[in-house]
């Protein structure tokens, strides 16, 4: 299916020695690609969010660990093995709730062991050459093998809708998030395509605008119908009867299908519970983390104040030195979500536990 | 009961021939005070904001009107009397939802043509003045009515509480936004008062963010225990909870119970259902519009794109011509609401319509 998109929000460079990242907190106005080229770039490319979206952190992680490996100079395979681990450590906490970053993160370091087990007979040199490729080849699959979930959930997500209906969304779970399509907006395009109009509500999501500045970027960008609203009216949306779904994406899945995504999911989820609108999340099951047993295991991010009192602001919009809780993420109790669309087909929340994760 | 202001949000100059505001479009950043002539610069102080708050703008709007007619250069009756219905009429429409409004210039309506009545044998010099003194006085009496009712709401709003405990509030319904004390903030006043040490959570409220403004900077500036967070964050803030009282305050209450107030503030009380804290509006009798048989009787004022996407913001933050939807207000059903806080005590919402009527 034709991509409404000329280019990534994440890419590895094809000498695999640079990181290409579109710097998402300067759209809608800018479109500025980054070219990174070191793990403390790749560190500050994620804590300050140019790159976000739990698929999409992934990816950057696993191409910024790759590329840290091909950069780095050295005829020793314990260094390389070293500076690996350096690096795949200090990546790992540079987000605490997306659990996508330490799936990719782990994946990268069992290929490393992997390939560095078949080659205990070969010279050095050749070695770090060949864990050099593995490794990048490793990470061009892990975006891959995304750009091929992320399809096969929007065709799940699509095979919900009707023509003409509304849709709800949260912070951004599209093209910009993820790969392609993305997750949670994979169907609205899906649906778009086959002329199924689909009108579109997107919550601004405060603090930091992931629905004004990129969901109603790429919707408006893709040509779809999108009316966006501030957080507070997405009520009125649905008393009004202009909601017939609400479509968000998801940062970790635990066990018992409660579900950690962008702070005000769960608020919307409640609001959707009341006036009898289904919720949906959408979720690769790399997303899913069973060592979670619920929602109070999941570590939730705190940001910083002045997100919420300065930034994007022309001047403080709050007095000096106010408290300010400003929590990245929240929980949506299982029994608020209609379904969890996976690459596996739409699971209930309570049957998650029974999911055979992806690779 | 001293006040921690040293000043008011609205008031009439001794000479009856100013209007003076404190620009609340420039809190918390600035503190600048206008000294308005006009009934132009009325209306477009109440259009733009600048004063706000059901109860202010009602204050504001009788005022205007007596300053109007007291700078008005006439010697004929009749042409006082064009003067003063043309200003009634004009700043009648100058915002649709609060009722204040519309009660406030009523008022003025009946003490105009009150006082008319019984000169009909003065010679025109004297009814003028007569008339001039008469407007003049009907207004500070409403503004000093509402003074008095606020703390008798305060008082009963204050029943309610522990020491320690936790208040959730929305927008604005305080000292700004009232007189004295407020109404929905009233209480939270008197329990600091009385060494309950309250602990507030305040919505920003967007667009407008008076909650982070306007609401954190009076309780800041009285010492209040005040945390400020993202309209989406209330959710998060009920599932751990700290909220034992949602507080709000109200721009126009239908016969059967159902509340017009700030835009968020049903969702809000979907919430607070939700986690069974019980939400109180706060609303002098004024507020109370019998000829509204329910919400779907109240007109819900829509308001422009550019106070979502641009509005306060360093530069745009949506895509260029994205469509907005912005009303200023919602409807909360009365089954969502555990009490109306009045001056004439408790109101369970199904029993408003017996209430009788202040002045």
């Amino acid at each position: 299916m034709k991509s409404f998109f000329p280019y990534d929000s994440v890419e590895l460079s094809t000498n695999g020695r640079e990181v290409v990242i579109l710097d998402q907190t300067q759209l809608p106005t800018q479109e500025k690609f980054l070219h990174l080229t070191t793990a403390e770039q790749i560190f500050y490319s994620i804590t300050r969010l140019k790159v976000r979206g739990a698929p999409a952190i992934g990816i950057a992680a696993a191409f910024g660990l790759a590329m840290c490996v091909n950069r780095f100079r050295t005829r020793s395979l314990q260094a390389l093995e070293k500076e690996f681990l350096r690096v795949k450590h200090y990546l790992y906490i540079s987000r605490p709730t997306a659990v996508n970053l330490m799936w990719a993160l782990d994946r990268m370091e069992r290929c490393f062991y992997a390939t560095k087990q078949g080659l205990e007979t070969a010279d050095e040199k050749h070695a770090i050459e060949v864990i050099r490729n593995s490794l990048t080849a490793e990470a061009r699959a892990i975006k891959t093998e995304d750009v091929k979930m992320c399809e096969v959930i929007s065709e799940y997500g699509f095979s919900l809708l009707q023509p003409g209906c509304g849709i709800l969304t949260h912070c951004n779970a599209g093209h910009l998030a993820v790969s392609k399509f993305g997750t949670a907006l994979g169907p609205i395009y899906m649906a778009q395509q086959q002329g199924f109009s689909p009108r579109v509500f997107c919550d601004e999501t405060r603090p930091l605008l992931q629905g004004a500045r990129l969901t109603a970027y790429e919707l408006t960008k893709a040509g779809i119908d999108v009316t966006l609203v501030c957080d507070n009216m997405a009520a009125t949306l649905m008393a009004q009867g202009k909601v017939d779904f609400v479509f968000v994406g998801c940062d970790r899945v635990a066990a018992n299908g409660d579900v950690a995504n962008k702070i005000g999911t769960c608020g919307v989820a409640i609001l959707a519970k009341y006036y009898k609108v289904p919720l949906y999340v959408f979720a690769p099951t790399s997303t899913v983390d069973l060592s979670c047993k619920s929602g109070d295991d999941i570590v939730i991010e705190e940001r910083p104040a002045f997100e919420v009192t300065d930034m994007y602001y022309s001047k403080p919009m709050a007095p000096k030195g106010v408290k300010v809780y400003n929590p990245a993420f929240d929980i949506t109790p299982a029994a608020l979500i209609a379904g969890i669309v996976t690459e596996k087909g739409i699971i209930k929340p309570r049957d998650i536990k029974n999911l055979k994760k992806g690779k």
